[in-house]
């Protein structure tokens, strides 16, 4: 089994969904988490040495990757978590892609200050974003009938809209859009509910976001 | 031999990568260039019954794929044009995400009409973003040693850096920074001049962008 090192800042962000597949895989690595406050130079030192210039990064024995999807594309073939075939294994890559996408919108909003924008921000988010991804992810639940989004087994496509879905309802994000949505409900609670998942998410360290 | 079928915008945009690739490969696709303009309603009509309301999407004999990095893995493993192992493979992989990152810049500061705030724009742009881009990339042509990217043959990588390189070439972006790294312009030519990609540079639908 090689070394495993993960490294980002401490927060959930782009290397929860990885830090989910490590848990779900029962795979042991070492889980760095820096701080990028002010006096930490930890960052400010580090950030020249990296590919890009960004976290997360995966080492494996030493050896560096870089880009979340990635990494994450690399260990859900290690930890076998791409589907069964090469056609679900393409599609769990598209979905961890649109993860990707609908990440973007949620943070703009998310992040601003002015109460004005910040609600204006809000309404096209819902029309435009939200609502269309729970539609579209509601029927590709019911279409694929496990309770899983691809095939019959967990892929690394659920544990990335797992970790979105999970930090929107933790915060109470879009209430009304969740409740319309029975199989997304019901997709969140059997996430949770997998043991190791579940042994995760009580143990892991309590971040701001 | 599937039937592939690549839907974009008539734009070189998210699909050129994916072009470049059958290109090279040399295998046939049918490459659907669909109209944005008002009184067209073809996109109006073809958005809702995408997978995530967006282009491009790869059909292969029929079977829908989405999310560009998707289908660029997907064709790069069928056309072999991942590298010679894993480890090449999740770089290639790599480098084709972190050219996701940089389009993001690039393009807001090339859409800014406002001429002031365009000129603030480049400015970060050329600093925060364009100069460490080069210089990590100029750095990597010369540890890797072979004119590619990744290993001793051309990948999906090779393709995307090339196609980004040579728009803003085209169209004179950043022409300082690339009169400082030889090596990127090294790469430039000789992407441009690999017999399969020549042949589709010059018989390309002439787009905008
Ligand atoms: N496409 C990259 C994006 C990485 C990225 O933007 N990371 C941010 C944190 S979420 C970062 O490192 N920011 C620190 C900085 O830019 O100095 C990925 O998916 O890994
Ligand atoms: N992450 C997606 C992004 C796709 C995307 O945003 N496509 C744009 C064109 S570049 C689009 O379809 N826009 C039309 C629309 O949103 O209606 C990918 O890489 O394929």
């Amino acid at each position: 089994m090689p070394h495993y090192k993960l490294t980002y800042f401490n927060i959930m962000g782009l290397a929860e969904p990885i830090r989910l597949m490590f848990a779900q895989a029962g795979v042991e690595y070492e889980n760095v988490m820096i701080s990028r406050e002010e006096g930490d130079t930890t960052w400010a030192k580090l950030k020249p040495t990296t590919p890009y210039g960004t976290l997360p990064l995966l080492e494996v024995d030493g050896r560096v990757i870089a880009q979340s999807i990635a990494i994450s594309n690399y260990l859900a073939k290690k930890f076998d978590m791409n589907g069964e075939n090469e056609w679900e294994a393409v599609k769990a890559e598209e979905l961890v892609q649109a993860m990707h996408d609908v990440r973007q919108p949620v943070r703009a909003w998310w992040k601003e200050k002015v109460e004005r924008k910040k609600a204006e921000l809000l309404k096209k988010l819902e029309s435009d974003v939200v609502l269309p991804f729970f539609d579209r992810f509601e029927k590709l639940l019911a279409e694929n009938g496990t309770g899983f989004f691809v095939g019959s087994r967990i892929t690394q496509a659920d544990l990335h809209i797992f970790n979105m879905l999970e930090w929107w309802q933790n915060n109470q994000f879009f209430s009304d859009v969740f409740y319309n949505h029975p199989k997304i409900n019901a997709f969140i609670k059997k996430i949770a509910n997998m043991p190791n998942i579940k042994n995760w998410l009580e143990k892991r360290p309590k971040t701001a976001v």
